[in-house]
């Protein structure tokens, strides 16, 4: 079995919806009287900061493979927990919001279809509308966003 | 009904799954054979990268409410999108470290209740255990992490 | 004196040039052999970290007012303590990749004089060319990038 | 010559002081009356938003080498321009911030020198107090902060 068969087969192993993820998070938030504290900046500032605690992790790594397999098993937890914080604090952030981020997720995905067809996409790491030409930016993208 | 009430109230209309998210993710990504340029901190960078095109639409903004009420409908729905970015990043980040994003997050609630008991976090800022103490690192967190 | 004029007149005290903090950052690195784990993409990776650390100081706080009025001396010195770390992180990865950034930052200050002509700009959040229209992508900038 | 040599060859080319950067930005904010925007916190989501751009640029490349030699001449300019927007917000916030950033790099230097004695983290990635537990939270530094 290859690499690309492997990855194809990792799935998450639970049915956790972002909705009954949001909502435990409130009411651990409503238990505390910490709503006072999370005007949607305040939120976004906290979620800059746990990306940082997770991009901390990955520094000074070198190359790391797909699966982690060099890691050990508490810093295996210690990703699983960043990740974690990052989630809780984006899920947060989109209620203060009142942003409806499940359905904002699909909506995006119809975007990035039409955005990197597959015909065009295959293979390249540029957006397809900008392959040929000099990129203003020099922006490349291949996460279809 | 006032703020707290109302905040109460606000849900996201849908039951998608994080598992539901990862594999259309991972099939868009399949179909474009674009796994060769994710190995995890690739991913990772890309994440930090739509963390700040997040922070741009908050910027000079000054004080922004809950619910965004000062924000156009186009703000909100760009709001929505780049959360979306975020959320397939983190999402794909987990798939691509196979770390098992839902069950972690269950994990970290359970860490968060040990850290941060009620009784002891009702209303406050900081950390219940060094609240009396000057924190030699100077955090506050009140979003349980 | 208002409150724009005493902004006037906050300046920095010494005149360390970016070269000298280069220099000694690198002679630092260079006696404990830290070279090798220094390559481009793992000092971004820990820029990221510090950026994070920084904005963990500013999170929950609400309104903060130019001059830190309402922080106490240890968190402006740990404010001070994080903007260091963002800086040598930054003068880290430009060397690591070779970059001359006080040019580079000059020239950067010529493209932003030509994007935002006072006459355009003045007192404005949007970017000269765009305020009329729509933008597609929602971005405001007032920092001239 | 081998790498480490090369390395310590590199040298900025001018003697730009922060002091002198942070002046050049206050007068081309104060043109545009652009103060008005800047409180600390606004400023900050603005780096947050250079940190990303500069991301981006090194997302989706593997491992990127000491020099940038795979860049196109395009991409180094792309790299320059985007660090020089990352210093800009950092001299603009710290001056917003009335932090004295030059004078606390070199005291920041000194606690580095403390926490980082030579014959302790030489060649060691872990931080010297901490080397042989394991630490609580993962971290590792190597670039003395």
């Amino acid at each position: 079995m290859n690499n690309k068969e492997n990855e194809t087969g990792y799935k998450f192993s639970s049915d956790q919806t972002l909705e009954k993820i949001r909502e435990i998070q409130a009411v651990f938030c409503r238990e505390r009287d910490w709503d006072q504290f999370h005007p949607p900046r305040d939120v976004l500032f906290d979620m800059v900061g746990e990306v940082g605690e997770l991009a901390e992790i990955f520094r000074f790594k070198g190359h790391v493979e797909v699966g982690l397999p060099e890691f050990s098993k508490e810093e295996r937890v210690h990703v699983g927990q960043e990740m974690s914080d990052v989630l809780l604090s984006l899920v947060r952030l989109a209620e203060r919001c009142h942003i409806d981020l499940p359905t904002a997720v699909l909506q995006k995905f119809e975007l990035n279809r039409e955005k990197y067809p597959v015909h065009r996409a295959y293979g390249k790491i540029n957006k397809p509308s900008t392959e040929n030409t000099a990129e203003k930016d020099g922006k490349t993208d291949t996460t279809g966003k």
